[in-house]
């Protein structure tokens, strides 16, 4: 009995290592969000495919730990790191009562990753990764990481900037960042990161407040150290040159 | 003129993405640290090599730049991912005069995600990344990041906790985290992540403390959600289940 949890990378098939590639062949049933699964047609003809609506995480997850315990190779796909904002725990969790079912989790290139590459190099340095989403956070959680974060100088990489329900979260991260930190701030959102259609702007922290983002935008606010090289966000990591 | 600076992720041939193989596989000179370079020899054969000790980062990426500039396709290999604690940032601050250099960074499975696969799921939900190296960055600086980022409930991802002449850094950093958090909170290290000889511990913070740690272990220290499922750290995110 076998599960995997599997992190895909930011969405094109040059981006999955090959342990993950190696898992999805090796699987008969794959599960995932129908967009995340579309992703990777090429590898699933002829498997069984869970799929379901944003929101059908948690049936989808229980169906994948059910099918895995009836004695099938199940590969439970996330986008970039299964790990990070991912299904890695929720598995875990929906199979806490089957220690007889062994869980591997084979790590992805995450967000903060590859948006970084596009951008440059913003998060050589410390960084935190917070996600605007309160559909399982309380907002006053995010606000308070969101303003300690900034107080410390980490590089902040923003998961799940804005949808439909949240037109304005990052106009409001924004502003609580701004508190602690300078509006000239160089900062970057990516879209449809490895995928068509991928768009890039650098920018500063004050026009990030007003740029428009969806739930496939990445966002990174650099640190007081953040500078703008040819066009590319930089955060130095103190060598002297 | 072409330069790549490629994460190679945690350290195995399986690990690294089709994209970051073509950019080793299409460059005349590859340049990094010699134990990455080590770590992919079997790909670099009649390739020129620019590598030095650990402290040459910066002498390497100036070789690397110039080799680039003369018209050479030329790579530069991280660890992990090379946007994180790695050479994208200095190889642009050292091509910053040679705005006709492209750069393309290429970003690859990073410890945070690589240490938390091994571990469980402890990262689900926000984190920081935070290096106790204090060769770059001010002791305050970290001792800072560590305590506001404890104090805002982050999963807290530890790179470089320890080295030769820093023995005691990850029980200085873990007495931090301790003013704001449980001496039960659950913990791990990983220890050459996707190497030969890779080791796990799932422990308690008060534990971690006194662990022996070096160079090539990654520490997580769970969030005050974080849980121990059947030997695994897990951080729910908060779904109904």
């Amino acid at each position: 009995m076998k599960l995997y949890v599997v992190g895909l990378g930011p969405g094109n098939l040059g981006e999955i290592t090959p342990r993950a590639l190696s898992a999805i062949t090796e699987s008969e049933v794959i599960a995932g969000y129908r967009l995340y699964v579309e992703l990777i047609r090429e590898l699933t003809a002829g498997k069984e495919i869970i799929s379901t609506a944003m929101k059908g995480e948690v049936e989808r997850c229980q169906a994948a730990v059910e099918a895995a315990l009836t004695g099938k190779t199940v590969t439970v796909v996330s986008s970039g790191d299964a790990g990070v904002y991912g299904m890695a725990g929720l598995v875990f969790q929906l199979a806490a009562g089957h220690p007889e079912l062994e869980i591997e989790v084979i790590p992805g290139v995450t967000a903060a990753c590859s948006a970084s590459a596009v951008l440059g190099a913003p998060m050589t340095h410390d960084f935190a990764a917070i996600s605007l989403s309160d559909l399982l956070t309380e907002w006053d959680v995010i606000e308070t990481r969101l303003r300690l974060a900034a107080q410390a100088d980490f590089v902040l990489c923003i998961y799940n900037p804005a949808s439909k329900k949240r037109g304005d979260y990052l106009y409001k991260a924004c502003r609580i960042v701004l508190e602690s930190r300078s509006p000239d701030t160089p900062c970057g959102i990516v879209r449809n990161i490895g995928r068509d259609g991928e768009t890039s702007v650098v920018c500063t922290l004050e026009q990030l407040a007003s740029l428009p983002v969806d739930m496939f935008t990445t966002a990174v606010i650099g640190n007081s150290d953040t500078v703008v090289i040819n066009g590319k966000m930089v955060t130095p990591r103190g060598y002297l040159i």
